[in-house]
């Protein structure tokens, strides 16, 4: 009987063990989800669909993001710039290119990117970063930097 | 004898458990490494080495440096460029505001800011975000966007 509740233990241990110690990150499923929320963002935006863009931007008050000389907080915020700096025509055709992410664990990873807008006499292009997080939600943007 | 191997046996798996677990990161005590850090860049900067305001980054063909519309690679390459572009008289007076680091695990932290140069006549300012991680020589700037 002894021997018995030994064995139990020790399995039941080991498994504890092994669920307990940090896994390595499954880097090539990383990259794939986040290949498939960045083009998922360039088609919402090239549908003239703002909201949809935003999705994978985390909702919170804390989601920061930094363009040129200035900082916003909060998603709230991040959305009103948008929609006032741009709309329907004026949104243009975007595209990602030079996309490098950098996976670090589990629930962290960043994307170095450059940008394109597209309209019809003019364009616009420079570089972001984005850092991701896994939430219970899935990934989502917590900080952007372009410029 | 038996029991005493069986207790022997908990002990030490009891111990294992406890080290395999993912520790909590001490977000106080990041914090404040990550200040000395740029503490001791500004004052590089100040005394004109930018030798030792490189020391801080990553000295690896694997470090990324966004500015504007440009990208670079390798530590060899952005010490190049802190070079051409400043020197002596012309390095200014360097400081940082606005900080806000964020410890996102024991090896990972990220950092916004504000820096602003101060020259004799003028001064430029601008934004920057940049990732730490702890390597087995201490933490390091792996990804800097200024903008």
């Amino acid at each position: 009987m002894k021997k018995v509740i030994f064995i139990t233990v020790i399995v039941f241990l080991a498994v504890f063990i092994l669920s307990s110690a940090k896994p390595l990150p499954d880097t090539t499923k990383i990259k794939n989800e986040i290949q498939t929320i960045l083009y998922r963002q360039k088609e919402a935006w090239n549908k003239g669909n703002i909201e949809g863009f935003m999705e994978d931007y985390w909702n919170s008050k804390n989601l920061t993001f930094q363009s040129g000389n200035k900082r916003l907080y909060g998603w709230d915020t991040l959305l009103s710039r948008y929609k006032t700096n741009f709309s329907g025509e004026n949104m243009g055709k975007l595209d990602f290119t030079d996309i490098k992410i950098k996976v670090m664990s589990n629930s962290i990873a960043y994307v170095l990117g450059r940008w394109k807008l597209e309209f019809k006499d003019s364009s616009k292009e420079g570089l972001f970063t984005i850092i991701f997080q896994r939430k219970p939600e899935g990934w989502k943007i917590i900080h952007d930097h372009s410029s």
